[in-house]
């Protein structure tokens, strides 16, 4: 087995995911629908050895949303252009279950896996805005358990799906004439409490068998799906001792479900401030947050609370009791928040600030930075990061800076193991069910 | 205004439509799953100065599908790759309405705009085969009439929220903090018989405005809504006389339906047997048809019918009647088989023989090929045609030997006009309804 690597991913956001981001003067103001801008950086990453590249995603906007989510390429297309510009690094894109037919999701995907010659990843999301709703024609978003419940379904049909073709399905004997071996076509015929659907699928396997599957739900049913059919997960911790009780938490939920642990890798984001000196880089925080005007800080702060206008509260005043709101929508993001401001007794104020910000608990020099690293990593509170590319600058101090120091004490790889996804993170290729039926029957005829 | 040339479009289609094309001995067996191979394909025909590329598509097989079907990429995904390895080239892809959602089709189609910078069309169907419904969930296909009605709605909720942002929408003034212009941004807030989509979508337009409207339905309902909306037609026309009458049909109804008819292009689909003499090019034209057995003859000829299994019938008797058969699927393919089986008494060996092996009217020499394109050109009855990429040696011979004869007579163009679909196209860009609206109260407030 190849050697065990922090892993990397770099998040692609274009001119970033908070209302702030844009204004960086190193960042270009079209980053987000700019195609050139993420070949590029997609390129970066994979020079630097970086196992993926991951894009966020949401089907719904207001006027007030952040910037990147008003205007940008849409996922599964934008990473099948990158994947002519890249060659090794994995492509990762978010699409929610709870307005996406699974034959489609299934179609696209696999497509992308074959034109990036097995580097594909879904990053399978049940949209947490319910105004998503009023664009699929719905007049109430799915119900919180319901989307999740339907996203395990949804998830199994695809990856159904995915198995259709066999991977020795194709003679292709123009001698002969014989273009398919047709015992080795699947039909799925599926049909369940969310979803009917009888395949087979129009497309073949990867070399890495199926896309690796990536899950961001922080939710408690969250969590369990997670536990149930992710490969990797994407989350937001604030500190080690945070991160550690997740990846413990994950761990065991899908030791639980009878899966092997180390087959789901965790992934929390990561934003570094990075300085020469800590001091300089605690001075960069401070004034990024400075930039950040309250207004937008409490825009942001509402999202996961299906945008909740909290400019209508007395901002010295606690934090207010909004009773069920956002457990139909970003629940887990939304019931962190409540239960922080609870138990630090934050005022509205302080509650937007604390989270609207984001503060990094990765703020310093680059020895800094990577010595805080390796501890979360060695500390197993992390199989990787998601690194998010909030400027050029930035994402060169990380590259140049951080990586090798990770580098020479043998954290991150000097190069890359294998040319799919699943080599890169050292996760097995899926048998194809109906092959290993096949194989196992064989077996018993014999034994 | 720019010169008008006969258009042409490259259908990518792998190892091809057909049942039998695959063998061809130049064409690679994984044609329809090779990223590389429509990479190549499409530089070449962008080289060769081509209007755009087109990709056929269909979300059902069953075992006896042809090759292409069977296994191969999808078509937005596809696309987007294909952009990086281009620059001027259009690219087309056909998406169906009856199992797609309007919002995520107006973002893939706008997301492969950009990517491309403005080249990107959208080929409307319906789809024909009913064995589609259990793909997604439903018991039954959707109705002909409906499915058309439902494509009407679709086209313009789709086009409504391609608007969403008026061109100058986003100042990006980093030093004031303005990053959208809120009254730039509309939401569609559409209620219709078959969608409500509030919208707005979370994309900018392209140079070219929106991408172009193709439709490739032959039926009444079909002729209809292409009348309505499209700004482009793909078509299978088996002689001049018949393509001159759809032609003029369409622009009638195009005329009718209060739209300028140069803004609706048609393009039969052109698959020539070309050789150095005409006797050698029949003689290569009986040779492919010599290769197809009657076992797969029959199962082509089933497919406008629902792949209705013909092997049933006594294949010397007159084609049979099926009945209301292929009035929900591809009508218009099922009626003129119909049609022409009684019209010119054929037995069902006979109507076999003759829909399935598709004879080329465009069989002799590049001159004799170039003449009659010419031809129907001049005698209006097709605005371009839609290329069909049937052999590496077929396209080499389409482009070296016959489009200079037509070059040489002005027939088609020697450098691109410009660098979008529209462009090339002699296309108008569609001003954006809201700045429409916005510049017509103005002239009013003037007046």
């Amino acid at each position: 087995m190849a050697k065990k690597y922090l892993r990397l991913g770099a998040i692609l956001s274009g001119v970033g995911t908070t209302q702030n981001a844009w204004r960086h003067p190193d960042l270009p103001g079209d980053a987000s629908v700019n195609i050139d801008w993420y070949r590029e950086n997609a390129r970066k990453a994979e020079a630097a050895k970086f196992d993926l590249v991951f894009i966020v995603d949401s089907p719904y906007i207001t006027p007030d949303t952040a910037p990147h989510f008003l205007n940008r390429l849409e996922p599964l297309t934008l990473l099948s252009a990158v994947a002519g510009a890249t060659s090794k690094i994995g492509l990762v894109a978010t699409l929610t279950t709870s307005y996406n037919e699974p034959y489609n999701v299934a179609r696209q995907f696999g497509s992308l896996d074959l034109i990036s010659n097995g580097r594909a990843g879904w990053n399978v999301v049940t949209t947490g805005l319910e105004g998503a709703a009023g664009n699929y024609g719905r007049e109430e978003h799915i119900d919180h358990e319901v989307r999740y419940a339907r996203a395990l379904e949804h998830v199994k049909v695809v990856q159904g799906l995915w198995d259709s073709y066999e991977d020795d399905a194709f003679p292709r004997d123009k001698e002969r004439g014989v273009f398919l071996d047709k015992s080795k076509l699947h039909a799925l015929n599926h049909k369940g409490e969310f979803f009917s659907v009888t395949g087979p699928l129009n497309i073949s396997r990867s070399r890495q068998g199926q896309p690796v599957i990536f899950q961001a739900g922080d939710s408690d049913t969250g969590r369990d799906l997670a536990a149930k059919v992710a490969e990797g997960i994407y989350t937001n911790q604030e500190n080690f001792e945070e991160a550690k009780a997740f990846y413990d938490d994950i761990k065991q939920r899908t030791a639980a479900a009878g899966r092997n642990p180390d087959h789901i890798l965790i992934f929390p984001g990561l934003v570094p401030v990075i300085a020469d000196t800590d001091e300089e880089a605690q001075a960069i925080a401070d004034a990024e947050f400075g930039k950040l005007d309250l207004k937008k800080a409490l825009v942001q702060l509402g999202r996961p609370f299906n945008y909740h206008d909290f400019s209508q509260y007395d901002l010295d005043a606690p934090f207010p009791d909004v009773g069920n709101l956002g457990s139909n929508g970003y629940r887990g993001s939304a019931d962190r928040i409540k239960r922080i401001a609870a138990a630090e007794k934050l005022t509205l104020r302080e509650t937007a600030w604390r989270f609207a910000a984001r503060p990094s608990p990765f703020v310093g020099s680059p020895l800094t930075i990577a010595n805080e690293i390796e501890r979360w990593y060695k500390g197993g509170a992390v199989d990787g990061f998601n690194f998010r590319i909030s400027s050029p600058t930035n994402f060169d101090a990380f590259v140049n800076k951080v990586l090798p120091i990770l580098r020479e004490r043998g954290v991150v790889r000097s190069e890359y193991d294998g040319e799919t996804l699943r080599a890169n993170l050292g996760l097995p290729v899926p048998a194809n069910r109906y092959s290993e039926a096949e194989e196992a029957s064989r077996e018993t005829a014999l034994a």
